[in-house]
């Protein structure tokens, strides 16, 4: 399940509800925000095992924002739900090693309290494998994982990650040898043989998928484009190994907006219920 | 001037002073931060006209971080220095809209003040460049700049953005002309002949960075990696175009820390020293 939260769509009720300031003040737009987001997780906490937060949606009302999200991390956490930082950050490696205390560590800092950070945290690898290795380090170290882009979702996409390579294959197939390679370092694989450094491989991709799989057998992949962004449970088959593991989907604005083809008051029931039909869309496939 | 502040280094004199609490305080930590970074914009704005921010060695103190940053910003603004926020955001495109809000537009919010924004924000093209759309649209409504990540100057970097491709070329290479073509767009180049879309180039690929200048005659390069990072004057040469105009050079860590070459007292003398220093160095290669 992803947390993609935007005010403007958010049910009249919880805008209402919250905002005496509509038009101009962030707090109250982070308020409905939280409170939004707070029940939404208590209605999937039962049907999923995991959810992805999506920074930006945050990080777009500053200190507020950033100050919202982590307390949704740490409410997440408290679920007992496996949290994904969608952050998606790359920086040489000393910066990398910045993001990687910010974004992913839990942290101790007597001012903050305990401040959880996510179990897990997506990265952008374009500026090369080795400025990854930071938050490989910080990963091993906190037992936290990590998703890296190889392949996304988006039209465009295609551009880059889809071009051919004079020694053969795409660059997106020789950024899954990369990933492979990285994530299968000592202490890196655990003892359900995956490694910690999974890959963000779009469900809008199925032949690509294939070919991905292959290459990277032991990286946990992170599908997201499942709904609203047009991948179905069909396209998301070959994400997953053969014994129907290996692979996290996931819908956002497809379940958070679900209330917008129902009607306003009944936004929760039509949160769990699109929750529920994802289910058992993806379990179909793999049954 | 790049401001890529870590507590640790910081002047003795500038952590004691601000730092009742060392070990366990973020506030503490963050306050000797937001010091020295205003005393180092003091200092070197009467001598550069840009200062190139790190947004990761603010968010690794959480919100607290995230607040100086913006405030730094600020500052610097207001003392003539045109900003870049170095956070190299890049996902799908609407959540680059809500980047593009956070990072870089002014914010008009009643209750978080007027927020003057950056100058410029660099962003990762790797998932496509129609993902920098948000961006672009962002920045031309705002008067604002962006650097896309073509090449940079890590070591590893080559694993990717070097790969030769089948059509000829390199990754890198088509990046350079996906970038020419989204920053040539209408509205997109301004008066003075160079688009709102330029390009981080590193200096220590200053092979590449001939090719790079041809490819993007419109795009101003934001080049790092000059000082600390092993990049030198004649390196950075390729990077401007014929009249010297068109590139932006960046040193941080071997002006920010310039001092612990000398001794800690003298550090403010030391920081103006080290960018006098660079500027000659960068004219005598223009010269």
């Amino acid at each position: 399940m992803g947390l993609d939260p935007v005010y403007e769509r958010l049910p009249l009720a919880v805008q209402q509800q919250r905002d005496g300031d509509a038009t101009s003040g962030a707090r109250a737009r982070v308020n409905a925000i939280r409170c939004f987001c707070s029940r939404v997780l208590e209605i999937v906490a039962p049907h999923v095992p995991c959810v992805k937060l999506q920074a930006a949606c945050f990080e777009r009302y500053h200190f507020l924002g950033v100050e919202a999200l982590a307390s949704l991390v740490a409410e997440a956490r408290s679920l007992g739900l496996i949290t994904i930082l969608d952050a998606k950050r790359g920086d040489i490696g000393i910066s990398n090693e910045h993001y990687a205390a910010g974004c992913l560590l839990d942290q101790t800092f007597a001012d903050l309290g305990h401040l959880p950070g996510p179990d897990a945290l997506t990265v952008n690898p374009y500026m090369g494998i080795d400025t990854i290795e930071p938050f490989i380090k910080a990963a091993v170290a906190d037992g936290k994982g990590l998703f890296a882009l190889v392949r996304t979702s988006n039209p465009g996409s295609d551009g880059i990650q889809n071009l051919e390579l004079a020694q053969g294959g795409t660059v997106a197939q020789t950024m899954a040898g990369l990933v492979q390679q990285a994530g299968d370092a000592q202490g890196v694989v655990g003892i359900g043989g995956y490694s910690l450094l999974g890959a963000v491989v779009g469900a809008t991709k199925p032949a690509d998928a294939v070919r991905l799989r292959q290459l990277m057998p032991r990286q946990i992949f992170l599908v997201p484009g499942f709904g609203a962004q047009g991948g179905g449970a069909d396209d998301v088959r070959a994400c997953f190994n053969p014994d129907g593991q290996g692979a996290i989907i996931t819908a956002s604005r497809s379940i958070l907006y679900a209330y917008e083809k129902t009607t306003d008051v009944r936004w929760e029931r039509a949160i769990e219920e699109a929750t529920m039909q994802m289910k058992q869309d993806i379990a179909a496939v793999l049954g």
